[in-house]
């Protein structure tokens, strides 16, 4: 029997989160590997969501720090489903950070996180496709075979001449 | 004045940590975000020790997440620069994971992050220079320029045609 | 110079968490002071949002916790202010959580908590109006006054007979 | 089999605690939701004292939170059951903080919290009577009455005019 | 000009903690470790009291751990300066622990702790002398050199044979 | 049948940690209570290597602390089993400390711990004896005794006059 399918709306998961002292580094600033882990938490409530199943984290996509986010900014995280694959799900998440009262909230970090549904011995299990809507959804859900790949090499799972999606991208000609 | 060369050597860190109640999900395994956050902080220290400067986090190469890591399992990350370019230093993190009483210790994850040097005001300052000295430490200073070239094509910061580190990856000639 | 009125929906934060173990008790359910601290963050930004200034909490309504919330359950808090008074605003809190996989979300507190806007030095300050859009955020804001003068009698600041909105709730008049 | 009634004094718990960074605000004092955290756990220890058995909290009421407690601060927390009510009790606390070295230790909070007894199925349980002795623990006895209308009426599970101990300080009788 | 003595009632500090989860170990008993952060935090404060300075540690003396206590129990910690020397002060601490519901609350642990008082800057300064008053707080008093020379002696600060008063026990004479 | 002997070096566990806001006190250096909670984890660990059991922890020696540790510091703790008694085993801790810019990295502090190992259910059970290598393996091995013979006598289950290799340190003949 087919699992209906979802639409990314369905997994929207918005986390805020205040820095605290202990979430900062010597220049008081937010440390990446604390927002690593927020964003974890908050992207496996959204692979929840699309599934309805228990999930674990798969892997994590580059992701770079460029803005400091400092101590007593508010951090906004806002996480769907943007393509399921079998038992995983790519999770794109958008972070927004700043300080209120001076007002400087601003994007500062995308990421792609994947997850994978399992049942309570930890056995993969399938979830339901993802049917993007928004011109913005339709290009997260194309761009994600590429990511797919990208993953799958770098994983040494795949070798980058069969990266058809991904080898596109390198191509020279010209014109 | 240029600054010293320093060995990876020099530069090597290594954290031990328990896994705690806190630190897992529901499957009573060590949550993916939990472990980001612990290579953060050892790779930082070992950016520290190699630039003897403040640092912070610039970003996080992709990770996969492939073997549960349980409540009660001890965690040793071992981390050291492998090259260093200008203010930015990157970081090669293994971990290694498993129930001590029950014999199950293993790899479980490899890790590049980079960090940049900053002084107090947050602008960045020059880095000694990497020697690579083990057949392993020169092979991970090789790669180095290939997956700068990725993250920098990753931030839309340059060209996929313009990496020829990386292009040469996905050059189908077939003999 | 007056400041410039603003909505309900200007403030609205929505915070998301997932019941980790130190959370709970020994039944394995969420401890009701570890939800009130949740609470008080949440509502601490949807505060800090409609002043744009640091906030500090004055107080907070009686709360019921008629609903265990388990481990691993889900917890989301959608905060906005209800209506301001000059330096304070009464942020109202809605809570509802649940286990995704087992599909048992559901609304489990309602709260109201008054945060005061504070400069630098801690002297409070004035904050913008609040204006009702919605059928429910009028009538929370309506109720905000009745609200406000129990919160008065119970601070041992105003007497029960000069509560003329409270009071009239108590009248027996039977027709 | 009647429960032997016990005295408040038999309950009484004392909690002491250091005002640590994390648990500070961007002005470096207490977050309400912290205190309201300590003030939890220490009224459940004391529910627990009474009764002899796992408890739940069921309910706080109004806090209002006057006087900043700094980083650094000492927050001593005194608790005891102050009437039961069948399977639930009356928890009072009184908080006093303030910083040693500096000499400003005073009183800044009292609070109602109520509990309710268990079994491990979650199932409430009797729990012997309170008995007041000393002049303050019988004016507490005798308001808790009055206090248990108004969460009843709060919770919507009284009308107002059937609190008939509540309702007379509402009477405006005139002499 | 002489400091006021004090007596050791004066300092008494009395914490109570609950046995979180993130406390325990694999067996789900409290940590030893975590049993002397709190200890720490509790001995510091009753030296804040004797001293009404800003106090470090200095030293621990040998603490055995005999009885496991487990999560879910209550831990109370009282402890009240034993004896001051100049700027530094011994404090004697008693923790019973066990859980209420099961009714197996008993002493699990005794120690000394030394906390030198400072000021801003960290230097040390004079502390009050201590003036104990029961038999039990006299027998301390009276203990208390015997074990400062304990702690000099396995600092490397006394040659064993200076220390008068700790050798007398060993003396083997008969009669 | 006999267990296998194991070196000093196949326990040896490092741990990394960066001081953070929330370890360190209001002279914003570490609380000694947060490291003896790092060295307990550290040495538990490192019983367990020795062992391949579960640990508990059953005393700590004399600990002074001499010299603070900043917030920002970096603090190495390592650790090995010093020495075997049936199913006790005696660590020997070494810690260092300080600011890498700021190039302060010493030794601040020496310790020993004592674990046992246990079974699923708690009871101790026999772990290898420990075989010293090194000159200084050599000397804590040899001082393990005496070191122990002190643990009974203040754990009050020796007398004194007993503790044959622990009073000849107090002999005190001249020559």
């Amino acid at each position: 029997m087919a699992l209906n399918k979802k639409k990314a709306s369905e997994s929207l998961t918005t986390m805020t989160e205040l820095v605290l002292p202990n979430d900062t580094n010597t220049l008081n600033n937010l440390m990446g590997g604390h927002l690593m882990y927020l964003m974890d938490i908050c992207g496996a409530i959204a692979a929840q969501k699309h599934s309805n199943r228990i999930v674990v984290t798969a892997s994590v996509d580059n992701i770079s720090f460029k803005e400091p986010i400092a101590l007593g900014d508010v951090v906004t995280i806002k996480a769907h489903v943007s393509r399921a694959f079998n038992s995983s799900m790519e999770v794109y998440l958008e972070v927004t950070a700043g300080n209120i009262p001076q007002g400087t909230m601003r994007e500062t970090n995308k990421a792609f996180l994947t997850f994978v549904a399992v049942d309570q011995s930890g056995n993969t299990i399938m979830v339901p496709e993802l049917v993007p809507e928004t011109e913005k959804e339709v290009a997260l859900f194309d761009g994600a075979l590429r990511r797919r790949q990208l993953r799958l090499i770098l994983a040494g799972k795949m070798k980058p001449n069969d990266a058809t999606e991904l080898k596109s991208l390198f191509d020279s000609s010209p014109n």
